[in-house]
């Protein structure tokens, strides 16, 4: 993982380097690899503001150099390799594998359909971190104890899309932290990196999460566990929420299995005044998490 | 668009019905024949129970009929056609055409790839309703005066998925009406329905409704024009919602367009905490709509 980067041009969109790169599509080459892939200018930004120890390589088009010249200061401060290539190259990149790939190509949404198309000039190449359970819990266990936190935990979220926008929805509510069990989708794929808008890179985001052992040091700590049910007896807007707060969003079909719903200390309903029968997990997500912002700030 | 449904049995995946039916993903086909598709026990379930005089036909397998009796029962009670297919002619029924059609079939998202694959049994076939700007006009006059209301208002978003996906949550929110500009994605592409989750069939939703001539309309009404932005000076949560409110969600990518922000009495700024640089519609959507609702429980 940490051999020198291949300092030479790349002159041909078959060559071993750029199928490499491509091929980080899929969750095996980035394990392998121990790389992700990070497409156009917005969460490049973030990827060099953010988190510099991750970016390892910078490729853009002349075009893109041009039109965002503080790629090229942020990359040089953060001593990264950036190299200047044609659109075509560019494409070759980025180029999807067929439908039906592990991270579920025909399966990503939230708006970023452009994204499939163009990766808009520029594609940077990171260190992908670890997936380490033991990563999670220290992170857990750094959160600063005299303040008001809120976790994000995603278990069993399958869609990379969802996975991606819910870390953005996450970081706009300024939650503290965004933990995610093994059986969630990678954040780092394309889609999920493209879905964030860069939001991976603003707050801890950590892998391989195991939820027995997350609810068990929640359980330990002054942070609550909290999950969304419709059968909850306590309404959302009703409830008191404690201000160090941990909420766990399940998979988009199932929902959360029971026994992490019932290991969950409070668990509440989200009020549906229409005819609708559920909403989905990001829509959930969406209104725990603002109104967790809005109980803090009035509190503030 | 009023001759009787031909009645006798569809024995041929490749037959002429079938075509059309697989055609209503397209938005000219939809127009041309005055029809649209619904598709799994769900939707098909919300069609029959909510706008049974929508419906015209229902083709399901002997599988769904004997899982979902009750569907039987209700196509029953609304005068509709019940044909008994097998799996392939049902498949044959939602083909998906080629990517890159009108309607952006390599866009969809919100969770809904699965039912790219199956309809799970069941495909239900409904009168399109015109696109109308009066009928939008008279719907929204014919609010009640006299309590709260919610309408919301979608001004150039284009995607379908998205569309879907902002009806089932305006639904959840208790919105009293939705209407859709001209320059909307058509709630009822396959790919729209599908996402609102029958959601389409729980309140009022007008399509073909002009942008000024409804912010006209609202502004010698006593209902109030509110839109979300990211310069506005107050923000969401601090700020007095009048209970009678519209709000005009625009396209994914542009916001709102100037003149629209312009003529809206009410704008205002969702809180962003963290690094986040803005909010997807939806996720502006749901935020501005539960606050919207959770006042209304409040003041209730």
């Amino acid at each position: 993982m940490n051999e020198r980067p291949d300092r030479s041009p790349i002159t041909s969109p078959r060559s071993e380097r750029v199928r490499k790169v491509a091929a980080l599509a899929g969750r095996s080459a980035r394990r392998k690899q121990g790389r992700f892939r990070v497409e156009g200018p917005q969460s490049v930004r973030s990827l060099l503001e953010h988190r510099p120890d991750l970016a390892r390589e910078v490729h853009l088009t002349e075009r893109a150099a041009t039109d965002h010249p503080e790629l090229l200061d942020l990359a040089r401060d953060a001593g990264v390799l950036v190299s200047t290539v044609d659109e075509q190259i560019l494409r070759a990149l980025v180029r999807e594998p067929a439908a039906g790939a592990p991270d579920g190509a025909a399966a990503d949404g939230s708006g970023a359909a452009g994204a499939l198309v163009t990766p808009q000039g520029v594609v940077a190449i990171g260190d992908l971190p670890a997936e380490d359970p033991a990563a999670a819990a220290s992170a857990l266990e750094a959160l600063p104890a005299d303040r008001a936190v809120t976790v994000v935990i995603l278990h069993e979220v399958r869609d990379p899309g969802n996975v991606g926008t819910l870390i953005r929805t996450a970081d706009a509510a300024g939650a503290d932290l965004v933990l995610l069990t093994r059986t969630s989708a990678d954040p780092y794929s394309p889609k999920a990196v493209r879905a964030s808008v860069g939001s991976l890179f603003h707050l801890p985001v950590l892998t391989g999460a195991v939820i027995e052992d997350v609810l068990e040091q929640l359980s330990g700590s002054a942070i609550t566990a909290a999950a969304t049910s419709g059968y909850a007896s306590s309404e959302l807007f009703d409830v008191e929420l404690p201000p160090r707060i941990a909420w766990i969003l399940g998979n988009e079909a199932r929902g959360l299995d029971e026994a992490t719903l019932a290991a969950a200390p409070l668990t509440v309903r989200i009020p549906l005044a229409g005819h609708a029968e559920s909403l989905n997990v990001h829509t959930a997500a969406t209104v725990c998490l603002f109104e967790t912002l809005r109980r803090r700030r009035a509190g503030a």
